[in-house]
């Protein structure tokens, strides 16, 4: 039990170390288990869009890498097969939202994680759903 | 007819010159009519996730701003409501992405668009789906 | 509160009444409050695909019955926008299902509703998304 | 080529002897080839909900089963993994429905599958996307 949360800990710091585009986002890694991540940002004025609030992409990037950190961190290779993020409310620059993502079901060759995005008030800013495919090879 | 393309056209103008996450994208506009939009983007090593290939969340982002042109394009400000992707190729730094947008339904209150975004051997890596609100607003 | 709660329970019971379809898949209804409902169903042969498992479309229903009574109990009438549903688990003739719908955003013009289907033995057999759009009529 | 064709239309012809849901009701297949498939219904009262429409149950469950004729009919048993459908137009008792199902992505261990609804006036009534898990197995 022990070891799978170390083995956890460890894939998802060798994700994080080759993601160029999670580190322009500005993602730090604030807890790792077994199917799960908890990951957090702070907008950024580059990261808005052409009315002045977060362009969608930014959000999503957000949930997504959250998806892969904990879809991934069994040391199974999964590639996302099939997402999807519903908006709830606006982001502005300066907000600093965290992206939770949690196991609904880890199948052999599929898996699905539900991850909810909240802003500094624990609103709830966007919730993402990822499908991924697992390969069966090793990621470290 | 004619006056309402050129509408469609002032609009995604308008938008793209606020939109700091599709210039930081690098996205060009290819073509723009009632409904309808054309983009490009060309991939870039920040681009990247921890596996080498592009980053999820870029794919995405470039079809939603495919998705936001084509649907406020008739000068009625409207919001991303409920958005989903489907992945089915990898992509790699140095491919050329075009996104092409779609309306498959225009409401008075919502709308619905489908965006495939191919490289540029035609091969299609990704398919997005956007449902939109109309708020009533004008952009322009 | 309390007489929100009732008139939720008053809109579900109509609805229930006109609902023939519901009335055919055999649906209960074990408990509503205000954006909230929990249905249930017992499989029966006639609800099976060619696999002799039951068609994608029995739970399907089943969570957009339970999404029905949860969006629209305020007596705001709401329409089905955008709906997804993953399938984690086969279900089988003579099994039962219970559906619980939950609010995740309530907007003045939309809803986002998560719905998770549990068979007899508390496993999850699918996930469900709705977003509606709110009319602004009233149903009773 | 013609084999192919040829399977395809066995295959499906094999699962819908057996697919007790899809008799009630009342589809008939128009059209198979490999990847696709084109399927049709009349809408009948006991399909309604507690509005008088159609219960969104019913034009999914059409949608699902032409995605299953079209996913399945290389002889390589697929599940549905992950599926959507957005609603564009109320569909009541009488109308004629046909769905369409077309192939978007076909992987070794996946597929993707647009599904298109039009009522007897060609009028898209709604729209679905299927994403399937191929196990390797055979139907017939």
């Amino acid at each position: 039990m022990e070891e799978n949360q170390q083995l956890a800990a460890s894939v998802v710091q060798h994700m994080m170390q080759e993601d160029r585009f999670s580190q322009w986002l500005g993602i730090e890694v604030l807890e790792v288990s077994v199917g799960y991540s908890k990951i957090t940002m702070t907008i950024r004025p580059e990261m808005v869009n052409g009315f002045g609030i977060i362009h969608g992409g930014i959000a999503f990037s957000l949930a997504d890498s959250a998806f892969a950190f904990a879809c991934n961190n069994r040391n199974n290779l999964s590639v996302a097969l099939d997402t999807a993020i519903q908006f709830t409310k606006p982001v502005h620059v300066g907000d600093v939202l965290v992206a939770e993502a949690n196991e609904i079901h880890s199948g052999r060759s599929t898996g699905l994680y539900h991850i909810f995005i909240k802003n500094q008030s624990e609103e709830t800013v966007a919730v993402f759903k990822g499908t991924c495919f697992r390969t069966g090879k090793t990621l470290i």
